[in-house]
């Protein structure tokens, strides 16, 4: 079924044709809260954006250089004007609203460089709550082929605000945030980074996208991208004494940063602005600035919640690996017969089945097993090419026997592939590897895109890797196989286009919680930065914090009570949830864990409650297959006080609200597993007086009961 | 069928722990010709090769230089030593031979690196007409993995030799032969370097192999290398104050030359060593030092003689392409429907059917067609990717009804896919483009790669590419196909392992005369060099050859006598040969055409009866499947007097020779058409005085009468 629209699409369109003294244009968002400038300034196109009244983004040039021509950065004339209102509802596949409205007014720039020829279009949309911009290169001009030496976007700020940042960095996104001025960026650049299988930094000052920042006077404003196709991936670098972001592209084996065949266009380039934390997190600009669904059917796409073999690896010493006897492993001349297990392969027939049993038990989708594949012992670190087939499973793993016994217990195994960033490796097998997945019934693979680049000099995030990323998800959906990447691309609204990318990493993750630990501010954050571009798969639900008691050599401590891992299945959005934690500890808090099963992964609504970066997030969301709600809270090291309204709630029911919280002395060092579970009966009417411990949090689940 | 031993493998092994006073080995060929010593001085592995006693190479070092680690050059002590005698004749499922003798001394040496705790062994080959050496990593060294920043073999020459050269180069091999003392390669490296879609040259003393070298005293050397596989494929740079080369690998997007995983050894160095050119052309030493076949089931792997839809387009000034409507071409939007086709597109069914009437009426078993698919309007030189899906014909070409149509005649049209060096962009589609061969009765591809390498940063000769041609042959294999890559790296006998590798043209081909002409000699040299690793698709044939009246804006002119085209049929050995002209031309020649009709393209038995390198090679082949033999001459620009014997001619039959002669007044640049065909009866105790004028030759068909 093809994307429907229930509210027709208005659209109307005038062309302005430029008088020679006029070189401006203006627009505003639907209600007027957000004004556009736009005007070309001594032959550079340069635009400004003011919220209420306030400038936001000081006049900013835009431009490319070119590796192999003039550059695109000035000698421009503008020709002509158009403008257009688009109104729209449309409704995604899975999301955390059921509808969805796109509802903007839009700027199309003509422009001609008469020296050289060409012409570039520049297409603004303004929302009432941000903004999308971008190069347009249409067919009309002598511009054929051209290589980006560098895009320069610009994003001029007004004062020296407070940010939430990651280091800029062209093959890894897992780092914790760092929240400080722009102008000290740059003095806590080298404590902000830490290691990683692969890594490049490129500039004491570059910073990621998604960046949320706040301004002294109470304004959101939060800089990324949409719809990043066929183009090397955005960082921004600041120049720290004119507080101006400058767009620094991903550059690919030459240093080069884009190849482009017009006609084309950038991705966009986003600027949310809102005065109210709460209005980020509930924005979709940048969904709507994606394309519609590209798939005619999408019945087969469904969100999952799964168990898997995979913490006991992470957190418990267990090894993806079968033996210590192949340091060197050839795939083409490997031989398990003769090899003694060295007992630690949790990815067996018989725990894969304690698994399957358990997800059967607790009503769960799917059993992600991690290392099932031969190759293990030697796949990451070596420029390896042949690392891994995707096709031939261990000796102790049998899948006809674990597919066939899941498949008696409705539960289904969830494939993995990790390609060891070896990536003509992974396109050589991929057909065969979804056929297999096909021939035995999964219908999702976690990929995984861990070290250094093959093809060598690439990175992570350049153009040739972005065009992988997509094929693997659209090759995926000829097999009807949703795709959950790891390590790929941050996310910028595809999943809108392509809705079996049903998850991605793209940031640091729950399993860092086992290695060094995560802020306890991390999930205050990540949905105003990572998870604007798409869902992630962050594996909540971790019951046994202290890592110590799981594994004594554990240098890891999950900074978190348990009550926050509850609250994070509300918090953190996704289609794609899993349970991370073993078996045998939810079977030692069957009664939080109940939360767990009754949190569904697909939403009618979602409201965003109270909310500050850093600090602390409430959400609240309906399920899309009943009148159930759920309440999320994460907080931070202050911890936090929320006072909710449930007026969201169907004034002619009553409900039974079910509170998983903080004990009055949880801590998310010392007393992580301190929770309290309680029963209420609510109504739209009630207001709820709640407290996250530092580090904490809360969920509740609120059922009809009329 | 797989290859079958006739003659089983005698080997003799000898190991021989060395005491710690000796450092030194010593071997000699079957038969005492080459003698080779082997010792490590100063801790340094180093070599030297004497021809009947006479020095030919000099004491020269052996190792390599690491990226990621201390260099394998020094510090070895040698800790023991083998020896073995190995003697096979074996049965190739093509070539020059029915059966090849596989006849060496071996010397193999265990070095240790002490300091790091490395192994190193060094295997040497005897041959009586040369040497093969390599090097081999085992694996019960410290070393696992490991980054080649330079190989270090070197090749100490004794005096200041005369060279068949081609400029060193990381893209292309499509260079002239340069003839001169190995001192004056500097001085004339300039003018030795034609332009190329693709070039990179390294060094002002940097040549490619296979190089063909002659020594004052008459002793013919030629340094290559065999079964080059998952490594970077290797050039010499000179020193020419010390007339000593050194291998000079190809280095990938990162400027490394090779990433190794133990156990793994390089390809083998080749020194062949001969008093008489004749011995170098018949020398089977690249072949012998290749794996033997890998295939169980070689009986789909025919030899192949064919014409083709090409030459109108190189010599013709027609176009692969359909119309001048779409300077641009996005492959995914692409839309023939409203386009002007220009009219000048040869690859559409009432020329292609016409080739194929042609084909069936003179036998041949195939019809190449280039430009059959879609996307040539925009396929060179801007490093795109998606520029051919291999799939989608023009609108003018009727796959199935060609198909068809050959099918009822008893040809096969043969596949051509261009890759324009978009090497993932090809092996995306390569399954299903083979798939649609197998589907129509293609049973061969003509593939190429013209251009830039993508992945960029990469070249057409390093080892990411090399393992890239190997996978397009093995793939094909499955689907029954053989492969002619055209623009691939220069062959090293892997045709014996992979026989459906049925050609190659890695070095200028008769495409060159149509463009700015080869030299008169360059196929007295060929067979010398190029030919040395497997078999060229050279395309040979061309009966019009002025170019100009083919193309009155042509600039070419082919520098040879039509007499000559026709002896390059035996010269020249392929399992591969093109008969390259158009038909109307060979309409009026059909007297000499009948030469190429009766020349079969797979051979019980060849002779090399006269040879000197840029004068003149006579060659004489007997027929696999007759008793028939052909002969074929061709010379420089000083044209050739043969005396030639006919005693390998069975003595107890009578035979009738068809003589395909230069005129006496033929001259490769005035009078290229001028021929006399003559018969005669003839036997083994015949003598023929034959000549060949300056770019010209002859050509000569035995058939038994009795």
């Amino acid at each position: 079924m093809k994307h429907i629209l229930t509210v027709a699409a208005i659209a109307a369109t005038a062309i302005i044709p430029v008088p020679s003294a006029c070189l401006a244009a203006d627009i505003q968002s639907p209600s007027g809260t957000i004004s556009l400038n736009a005007e070309v300034i001594d032959g550079k196109p340069t635009y400004s954006v003011d919220f209420k009244g306030k400038a936001v983004i000081l006049p900013s040039t835009l431009g490319l250089q070119l590796a192999d021509g003039p550059d695109m950065t000035d000698g421009f004339v503008l020709t002509s004007v158009e403008t257009s209102h688009f109104d729209e509802t449309w409704h995604p596949v899975w999301g955390e609203n059921a509808s969805i409205r796109n509802n903007y007014n839009e700027l199309l720039l003509h422009l001609d460089q008469p020296e050289h020829y060409r012409k570039m279009d520049l297409r603004f949309r303004v929302y009432d709550d941000g903004v999308g911009l971008r190069y347009e290169f249409p067919q009309n001009g002598v511009l054929t082929y051209f290589i980006i030496k560098e895009e320069l976007t610009r994003f001029a700020m007004t004062g020296d605000h407070t940010a939430w940042w990651i280091a800029g960095d062209y093959d890894t996104q897992e780092y914790d945030y760092t929240e400080c001025r722009l102008s000290e960026i740059r003095s806590k650049m080298s404590e902000a980074i830490s290691s990683n299988a692969s890594q490049t930094q490129f500039s004491p000052t570059g910073v990621q996208t998604s960046l949320q920042m706040k301004t002294d006077d109470g304004i959101y404003i939060n800089l990324h991208e949409a719809a990043l196709v066929d183009y090397s991936c955005m960082h921004l670098e600041l120049d720290d004494s004119n507080l101006v972001f400058t767009s620094w592209l991903t550059p690919d084996a030459q240093g080069n940063k884009g190849h482009q065949q017009v006609p084309c266009h950038s991705p966009w380039r986003t600027i949310m602005i809102t005065d109210n934390a709460c209005d980020i997190l509930a924005s979709n600009l940048i969904l709507n600035l994606n394309e519609p669904c590209a798939y005619e059917d999408t019945s087969w796409i469904k969100p999952v919640k799964y168990v898997g073999v995979w913490w006991e690896m992470i957190g418990g010493g267990k090894q993806w690996s079968y033996t210590h006897d192949l340091p060197s492993v050839k795939l083409d001349k490997l031989d398990y017969s003769t090899t003694k297990p060295h007992g630690l392969h949790p990815a067996n027939n018989e725990n894969v089945k304690r698994y399957i049993d358990f997800a059967a038990e607790h009503g769960f989708d799917q059993v992600l097993v991690e290392g099932w594949n031969v190759g293990w012992e030697d796949w990451f670190g070596h420029s390896k090419d042949y690392v891994f087939d995707f096709q031939t499973p261990y000796p102790d793993f049998d899948i006809d026997m674990l597919n066939e016994y899941a498949k008696q217990k409705g539960v289904k195994i969830m494939m993995h592939h990790e390609t060891s960033a070896s990536i003509r490796n992974y396109e050589r097998h991929m057909h065969d590897a979804y056929a297999l997945m096909q021939k035995y019934g999964y219908n999702s693979v976690k990929s995984g895109y861990v070290g250094n680049m093959l093809p060598r000099g690439e990175h992570h995030y350049g153009q040739w890797l972005n065009n992988h990323y997509l094929y693997a998800v659209t090759e995926a959906a000829k097999y009807h196989i949703m795709v959950n990447a790891h390590e790929a691309v941050r996310p910028t609204g595809l999943c809108r286009t392509y809705p079996n990318l049903i998850g991605n990493e793209s940031a640091r993750g729950t399993e860092y919680e086992a290695f060094a630990g995560n802020k306890p501010s991390h999930t205050t954050v990540l949905p105003f930065t990572r998870l604007q571009g798409g869902p992630m798969d962050y594996t909540p639900g971790i019951f046994e914090l202290d890592m110590k008691k799981v594994n004594p050599e554990s240098q890891g401590h999950v900074n978190s009570t348990l009550a926050r891992q509850l609250a994070l299945y509300v918090t953190m959005y996704s289609p794609l949830q899993m349970a991370a934690d073993v078996p045998e500890v939810y079977n030692r808090f069957l009664d939080a864990f109940q939360f767990i099963k009754d949190v569904p992964v697909d939403w009618q609504e979602s409201r965003y409650l109270e909310a500050e970066p850093g600090q602390y997030i409430v959400a609240a969301r309906k399920d899309k297959a009943s009148d159930n709600w759920f309440i999320g809270c994460t907080a931070g090291e202050n911890g936090h006080e929320s006072q909710i309204s449930l007026d969201f709630l169907d004034k002619n029911r009553k409900y039974e609200a079910t509170i998983y919280a903080d004990a009055p002395d949880a801590h998310y060092i010392h007393n992580q597993q301190a929770y309290v579970i309680s029963k209420k009966k609510v109504d739209a009417k009630t207001r709820l007086k709640m407290k996250a411990a530092p580090g904490g949090g809360y969920a509740i689940s609120v059922k009809p009961i009329n």
